[in-house]
């Protein structure tokens, strides 16, 4: 640690620690939050704040909201007859941005993964199999990543769901709009053959 | 921006103006704020209400310093007739590490750049002269970076400084240890060439 004032090396550090953030981008922004002035420096702590007070999850659903249950849980215009289950909150804008979808949402909190520790327990999978229990769903859209943390997760979800007799649905895999065959790997090729569609 | 709750949003548009943090990461980082306990929430409000408290910057050489003037200035033991002249704060803890430097600091603040729109009246140019024309240095040593705005202000530097008949000297420049030479620009390859020393 360089010879700094101790406030100083104590906000690296905790800095360093947030996502995509290493010590030397840390010790960049500490020196930027020390050209500001205290008017700016008094929002900041105040959104770090409110963040904490204001903002919670939905107890139906997980995503954040200031309300609970959620606008989307709540929201009697909308398909309460369907779930998209998405790993994380910053999934549902992505889709909701597509307008394909009206239905409500499960967040898990995460995926199953071995390697960081996250058992099936530690996400909201009981939670979810509560919400199809207690109501009348027609459908359960699995949208985690196609990633092996998310397909491990969309497949234990899919063995979970399978006493319910309930339609159970993933999104699609195939090639990306934009992209080239080139440089597509082969497990999306593959994914994008199985699933091809006449035209 | 995506359809979080209002607390949220603000917080990310907050932290997406901080250096090497975009509208994306600064979403990650507010998503990892809010998986946070208060504990730890209430610790980085201390951290940053700190550091501008108590960390200011030292009215002699202009580095940050809980006390004024800093350490280095008011160091008896350390050489007060030379002065390091450097852009950052940041500069410094990685000249001290090399421990073959023992005497003072300056800090512009920067660098001249009319790209960035700084200006010399906008770097501690003339708190520098003032401290050359109150004190007797027999050496100013200029470090600024080996970057157009660094080479720009070194050389305005030198140029405000000939009235003073004071030794003004820069940091060396040629091949960094480890580097190879066919990897090496030319512009360094040429500074090497003319820095040649006798073996």
């Amino acid at each position: 640690m360089a010879q700094y004032p101790e406030q100083i090396n104590n906000l690296i550090e905790t800095l360093s620690r947030w996502p995509g953030l290493g010590p030397k981008a840390a010790e960049r922004v500490v020196f930027y939050l020390m050209k500001q002035n205290s008017d700016n420096i008094k929002l900041l702590l105040n959104n770090i704040a409110e963040l904490k007070n204001m903002v919670k999850t939905c107890d139906n659903c997980f995503n954040v909201s200031t309300q609970n249950p959620c606008k989307i849980c709540s929201d009697k215009t909308r398909d309460q007859n369907t779930i998209c289950v998405v790993s994380d909150p910053q999934d549902i804008p992505i889709i909701e941005k597509t307008g394909d979808f009206k239905g409500t949402y499960h967040v898990l909190g995460g995926a199953i993964s071995p390697a960081h520790n996250i058992s099936p327990k530690q996400l909201k999978i009981k939670e979810l199999i509560n919400r199809i229990k207690n109501n009348s769903y027609q459908e359960i859209i699995i949208a985690t990543n196609p990633d092996l943390e998310g397909e491990s997760t969309a497949m234990y979800l899919a063995q979970q769901l399978k006493p319910f007799n309930i339609k159970v649905t993933k999104l699609a895999k195939g090639l990306s709009i934009g992209s080239t065959i080139e440089y597509t790997d082969e497990i999306t090729i593959s994914s994008a053959l199985k699933g091809r569609q006449e035209v």
